[in-house]
């Protein structure tokens, strides 16, 4: 039998959050779900505390639903509970920050999905974590592959390769960018995930975002940190050592692999709802540099995170300021990047920034993007 | 500095042992050469005791070369000799043998890159390494892949995934198969290896043998074990784990780096020598299933090994019996899985063999082969 993990999701309306439930779903003598917090969708929350009955629930509009069992906490309690085993950080945007803080200091295992948290933050995080023993294991699924290819490894890696899918525009001059629209956008070719996350991985700013993490995660300069296009997904990271020894890990692209990893770490479980290789089906796996003139994204996120201070912070508002835009059909999806490229030049940096420092940057950074759109119109 | 592992070398002259020495050269703060076998190349031999002066050697004709520093002394006796840290066995066929569970019963490291040890004895060798805490570093690059995938893994592998170049013969029907000419199979496309494995990569035989040695290695069921044909030898094998997450081991296809994994284990060392892949330059990664039909070897190699017994041992000897015939213009290239096959079908097995038992089996065996290419003429 083993003891039953109590899990707390964070963010468990989104895409992750809903494939963390499905996983526990399908393994509920090793998990079991204690916490619930949801932004303003209280419809699906109300369903999901019906089905997996947590003791502790938080909703962004304050009414509880279908509470009278639960206790109703904010997300920095849930995050940091005595009770609560594992937290999925799965809230999406600096929603995470603070409660991935409290988990940190609270020592927490974190399933960590929510990228901004090491964005933004990645220096306070990964300090926290280190003094209170917090274990920090990825969501992402190039993260996630880092990590099972470090496992084991008696150094650190030479090199990191985060793949990247290229997205549904691969190949595409910048002229042809101009009129793609949000739905063409929202088309992932390969995975399964939430809508900002969908068209950051359309204009390649996720990829800029993950080799951010990736430099906290790992430790690991930038320098050593090398981004490849790999179409099919199926080849998640790879990881380079000292002796040129290069170890990859591969599966069908479906995050509910690296989430049951991520909560099951060290061990790995039987799960068969869970998609297995088939390479009766593989015959090819294509590999391309990333094209940086029609994906400026990639090269803005990793300026932002070479120069470090709050400038990653800038980014991400302005990031996710211009994709809501994009997806009103405010800009066009090139503006993305000249938005983000505007904000990051007149952005004013602090060093060594605090949690608040952060906070206030990212509220004056989409203030700033807001009134950049108004004046254009 | 650290300590200077000594290695001995069984099998210097081959190509296994001289890229051991190149690996020894350039890493001379961690490893030293204490002694050094061979069989008739006496020429060679002499140059390498000049140039790494060894404290023992040994050398099948008997007559020591340069030898007056040296000490002549048996291949089990240097296996097994206190002064030695790790028996690199690189001899050839049978030879390989008697060393090897010297070594093992010595409790030694050994870099394994003797086939036939784990194939022909795999019950006997695997148990007294068990019993002796012996350690049994893989040196073939399929094996070495599978052995860097599964570190720091809690549980076994669920499967693996042994890839195969397909040989030079690759996509050739039976009937194109039948005129090619031993010039043509010593061409294999990405390895650099000695004749005889050559030929049985040409055949496939050697994979077939990889399948035997891999059952042993990792107390895999033959049934979880596929071979996968993945024609760059780049992906060096995969493990599949319980929860469908697969790990691959790249890297150029060179003996020295799984070579010196074996010796440097479980640190990896910078050797500014050894070939490190190059992204700008792989477009692509291909796979197939392997042809059953027009490389039989393959299949009866696996049916040998499912048998147990002698048959692998039975396998072994007709195989290097045919290919000898091969390469001297004696039979066809087809004939090599029909000699071979024959050999297999008059077999009588010996349940539980000794090693003595499965050495006769190796020398009746070699000489029905050649009676049966006599009948033939």
């Amino acid at each position: 039998m083993g003891d039953i993990k109590r899990v707390a999701i964070l963010g468990s309306t989104g895409s992750i959050g809903r494939q963390t439930l499905e996983v526990i779903s399908a393994l509920p003598h090793r998990f079991s779900v204690i916490g619930l917090a949801a932004g303003q969708n209280t419809g699906l929350l109300a369903e999901q505390i019906n089905q997996f009955k947590p003791k502790f629930i938080y909703s962004q509009d304050k009414t509880p639903p279908a509470g009278d069992k639960c206790e109703f906490i904010s997300l920095e309690e849930m995050a940091g509970h005595p009770q609560v085993d594992i937290v999925v950080m799965a809230t999406s945007g600096k929603w995470g920050l603070k409660p991935t803080l409290a988990a940190v200091k609270a020592g927490k295992r974190i399933a960590l999905a929510n990228k901004e948290s090491l964005v933004m933050a990645g220096e306070i995080i990964t300090k926290e974590a280190k003094l209170n023993g917090a274990q920090i294991l990825p969501v992402d699924s190039e993260h996630s592959a880092i990590f099972q290819c470090l496992q084991g490894e008696a150094q650190k890696a030479a090199k990191i390769i985060l793949t990247a899918s290229g997205g549904p525009f691969r190949g595409y001059s910048p002229t042809r960018l101009a009129k793609v629209t949000p739905e063409q956008a929202l088309k992932h070719p390969s995975w399964r995930m939430g809508q900002k996350v969908t068209i950051d991985s359309a204009t390649l700013m996720n990829k800029g975002l993950e080799v951010i993490e990736a430099r906290w995660l790992f430790d690991m300069p930038f320098d050593n940190i090398r981004v490849l296009i790999h179409p099919q997904s199926i080849i998640h990271s790879m990881v380079e050592f000292a002796d040129g020894s290069v170890k990859a890990q591969l599966g069908q692209p479906d995050m509910r692999l690296p989430i049951q990893y991520a909560l099951s770490y060290p061990e790995r479980l039987e799960n068969p709802t869970l998609p297995h290789l088939d390479w009766d089906n593989i015959k090819e796996l294509n590999f391309e540099p990333p094209d940086f003139d029609s994906f400026p994204c990639l090269k803005l996120a990793i300026e932002a995170g070479r120069k470090g201070e709050t400038y990653p912070a800038a980014l991400c508002a302005a990031d996710e300021i211009a994709v809501e835009l994009f997806l009103s059909k405010r800009i066009k999806f090139t503006d993305i990047p000249r938005l983000v490229g505007q904000a990051l030049t007149e952005h004013k940096s602090i060093t060594h920034p605090t949690l608040e420092e952060i906070l206030t940057t990212d509220s004056q950074t989409r203030e700033k993007v807001k009134q950049m759109v108004g004046d254009n119109r």
